[in-house]
């Protein structure tokens, strides 16, 4: 941010009194900015013992496959947020069971959220932001082909806990060593 | 927002190519801004069966009492944002245990999470934030005094769990509607 959303004057980063942190203050109009994390919100749609995968048609990350999900938008709930993107990655309708992963990924400020949530009919298609959309057995995810490593921890929470026949809560981080590691 | 934050001219509310919302979009650079919900961690500070409680300093809801809490910041999740608020808010020093509320409350586009938490020392005191803060036996909660509804639907579940011993993770919606009419 170098000008101010309020009233356009150059900003300036200074830490507002009461504060601990650098913003961009106004000099002006002493509007102070929040920048803050946001809230990435999808599910894990099941349908028959299979779950929905989407290819991604949009950067980043074309071509590669990904649970839907997506950016939470205001005046909606987080998991109103996750049906809509499965609506609009998937052109399915899905019914939300519980919340099954959250993942704070510090270093790109976001939270990804991951519902466990069942479709209710076999109806589903390529949209503008997926090129294909598949149903895939377990045995049958394409690890290696997966966008994000949000994705790919869910996926494996979900198989893990579908052994034991009981789905979890997970809460999780993702830092940059862990990615630089993988 | 009324100027771009990257150039300074005056934006437009229009909808981009391939969105669905109105967004300020700038006319000279192309800059499009995307204002999202915002996620507001804490804690239910425990200590030897009781509770801990602020008394706000600061507005809104000056004088109420809360459940240590606050915005979460870029780089960092949200059970260290949730202890941060907790040590400028009450001075004390805990360990989060589990996530144990998510509350969506669209029409101020916030998510609150509550995350129960146990103080390793008796140790806490008045801060800028809180005017005071003070350890609560469950049957003391000041349930007129409470400054959010998200705090009291947090501390209500809480006591419940505990009744029969297990604390189960709630998800939740505070609607205006239900506001007006409690
Ligand atoms: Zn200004
Ligand atoms: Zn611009």
């Amino acid at each position: 941010m170098r000008y101010c959303p309020q009233c356009g004057h150059a900003v300036n980063m200074t830490i507002p009194n009461g504060d601990n942190r650098l913003r961009a203050v106004c000099p002006s109009c002493e509007h102070i900015d929040y920048d803050n994390p946001r809230v990435i919100t999808g599910t894990i749609p099941l349908y028959k013992g299979k779950i929905l995968l989407c290819r991604r048609n949009i950067e980043p990350r074309f071509g590669f496959w990904t649970l839907p999900a997506g950016f939470m938008e205001n005046q909606e709930t987080t998991s109103e947020g996750a049906l809509r993107e499965t609506l609009e990655e998937s052109g399915s309708v899905a019914k939300c069971m519980q919340l099954f992963s959250m993942i704070s990924i510090p270093h790109i400020n976001q939270v990804h959220l991951f519902y466990l949530a069942e479709l209710e009919r076999d109806d589903f298609h390529a949209t503008e932001e997926s090129s294909e959309v598949a149903l895939f057995d377990l045995d049958e995810i394409p690890w290696n082909e997966l966008a994000f490593s949000s994705v790919s921890k869910t996926l494996k929470f979900f198989i893990e806990d579908k052994k034991y026949g009981t789905y979890n809560f997970h809460e999780e981080t993702i830092t940059l060593n862990q990615l630089s590691s993988d």
